[in-house]
């Protein structure tokens, strides 16, 4: 059977004239949650979901579905992202999910396909967190994650409310129209990774969103006089701190190509060019599919630090101090988003995405999963972001395939 | 043959009077140079050389000399050190040198010694370039190495200038009262270091300076998400930098026990927590008494670095910016001091000098060394700094003993 496809052009028509609002010199988007540029882009994607037809609502949150009927009724298979970006972020994040599902739901009507359930389109709100903290709260208080109050009461660095600038705007809506629940939830986006483009692949099925844990290492040694101390009396906490920094890459390569560890930030004290270093603060990011494995990455790290402390004399003292579960995504949507892949002929690979979508919290409240395009050079939240257009094309087609499976039509 | 001995409480009553000058509540003293503490310092010292029938002088740098004759004239052997300190600083880096000089003339008036060259205890102005940077300027100049032109025109964080404030202090003097030449040099100082307490030793005899070279490495990877990219498509410029840091601890422990390698300042970039650092800069301090091996230390580093950069990916890039020469001391002014030792029947070791001193720059203009009192807990530059009386009379004794030999007197 020949699939339906996507109108490869139209969607990149989509995408451009989105980019234009909130453009940069740089050729990216700042569209920030609940700004002025937010509002623009929100406004052009009512009005292309009126376009096609499509009954839009808006709830509490400003999150923006637009629905196309099923010949039954009950919950949608929604498909969809987000419109908001990072400061001078790139065309494709967020965009493309929400771009990608009106391209569906043209291409439905197109061809008069009558799904068995509805099909609809969510845009969520501010799901980068970057001038409200923290990420994706809007389709994590839909999914039941967090309360309104909890929603309205963030302020930006500015001190504006969130409520107040969701009512400056325009899109403070009810809860009634909130988008869930829903038959399914499927959101096509980026990898913002170099794994598809490594492989020569163009589509990625995601598995689920791994799991993540926040460590705080601090070593304490002892402040010194980088002269007349010689080695062997001293208790430099950098050097100690060299000797973790190692181990924890060492500790993600020998486990499995799933494991990922990643030291972000540090601090040293002094931090003067001629004193041993006295005490340095540094942060561990751990990440696996798999919660056993992440339970043993954070002892393997204790037991590290216990070792280099014994060794150094400079004793450290690890801090967990935040965990984000795995998400596998359910496996009747990823069967639907393979099947469509095979459909198509594309090649395509399974993997987890290492980031946090929409589709996360999603997940706790319907049956979820995404798709992801190649990334070139696997690089995003920056102006350079950029995926091919037949790549762009492959993904709609991907999600067009798997939400007509999910929604039993065609 | 009895070694003429100081008197070991006047000495104590002399460094705890000092001592109330700038006094801190932590038990320290903050007598940065030129301020008003350094002035009721010089004071102090400029009543104490009075009353010890010392001819006082001050030089255009504010240096203070007091000279006690000799039986025949020339150049004195000088003994001496500097009063100002650091920021809550600790009672005995610099202030011991000057009270011990003074604590020998007060013996040899006490004996009615005549020694054959005059002896004159020097003050240093400025010895430890907190306020008024670099450091050891005034001896330095002195010595030949900076013009007062460039001395005066330095300036504190408040824009002060030098000059103005030797002048405001009474302490602005005239070039011909400069303390050199002299016929040899000794400072008596705390060792700042923990060697002398490891090894049970009251007294070090100082070989000389060592020789510092500074360098910045530069590590540039690739920030990303912490997230999407898998550990093998990586170039994480802390891992890298990481690999470093371990390297130049390794290179200072295989070179010998008299080498020693610091990275005390380090910075990278993003520094957030779920980002693969993308760029690191980092300094690294190399010390030895040996140009060469100072040297190989270097080209040693630039391998390193390049290997690092080769496996990981995270390109390095090493930039030497300062270079401070090793400074043996006179084998005369050594041999005095070490056979003062001997005949104090005093335990003792040879060590070099892992800080700079006044004694590096007026080496430079007339034979010179120094005496090392050990220092409890290796401490300096803080509140705690401390070393027991008896081994502060003790190096002032070998002070003396030395002063004698070099003066030729007794």
């Amino acid at each position: 059977m020949l699939a339906v496809r996507i109108n490869a052009e139209r969607l990149q028509v989509s995408l451009r004239r989105l980019a234009e609002v909130g453009a940069t010199p740089g050729g990216g988007v700042t569209r920030l949650a609940l700004s002025d540029e937010d509002k623009a882009g929100r406004d052009l994607v009512r009005e292309w979901m009126a376009g096609a037809g499509l009954a839009v609502k808006v709830d509490d949150l400003g999150n923006m579905t637009g629905q196309r009927s099923g010949t039954e009724g009950g919950p949608p298979v929604l498909l969809g992202s987000h419109c908001d970006s990072v400061v001078r972020g790139g065309k494709y994040d967020g965009a493309l999910g929400v771009m990608g599902a009106l391209e569906v739901v043209r291409t439905l009507n197109d061809r008069g396909i009558q799904t068995r359930r509805p099909v609809a389109v969510v845009n969520w709100t501010n799901e980068e967190g970057v001038r409200f903290e923290p990420a994706m709260q809007c389709s994590g208080a839909v999914a039941g994650r967090f309360t309104r109050e909890e929603v309205y009461g963030r302020t930006d660095r500015q001190g504006m409310r969130f409520e107040d600038e969701l009512r400056r705007i325009g899109y403070l809506g009810s809860e009634a129209e909130r988008p869930l629940p829903a038959a399914a939830y499927l959101e096509l986006h980026i990898e913002q990774g170099p794994v598809l483009e490594a492989e020569g692949v163009p589509v990625g099925v995601v598995a689920g969103i791994v799991g993540i844990t926040w460590l705080e290492v601090v070593m304490e040694g002892q402040a010194d006089h980088a002269g007349p101390s010689p080695m062997h009396l001293r208790r430099d906490a950098l050097a100690a701190a060299a000797r973790v920094i190692s181990g924890v890459e060492r500790l993600a390569r020998e486990q499995d190509e799933s494991a990922v560890a990643t030291v972000g930030r540090l601090a040293l004290e002094p931090n003067v060019i001629n004193t041993i270093p006295g005490k340095v603060t540094f942060s561990v990011d751990f990440r696996h599919p798999d919660r056993a494995v992440l339970e043993t990455q954070v002892a393997r790290l204790e037991r590290l630090v216990a070792e280099v402390s014994r060794e150094t004399g400079a004793a450290g003292v690890v801090r967990r101090f935040w965990t984000s579960e795995p998400t596998p995504f359910d496996p009747s949507v990823v069967a639907a988003v393979a099947g469509a892949c095979d459909e198509l002929g594309l090649p395509h690979r399974s993997l987890w995405s290492g980031a946090g979508h929409d589709a996360k919290y999603v997940a706790e409240a319907c049956p979820a999963g995404m798709i992801f395009v190649r990334s070139r050079g696997g690089l995003s939240h920056c102006e350079a972001e950029e995926s091919g257009a037949e790549d762009v094309a492959a993904g709609a087609n991907v999600l067009l395939g798997a939400a007509l499976r999910l929604a039993a039509g065609a």
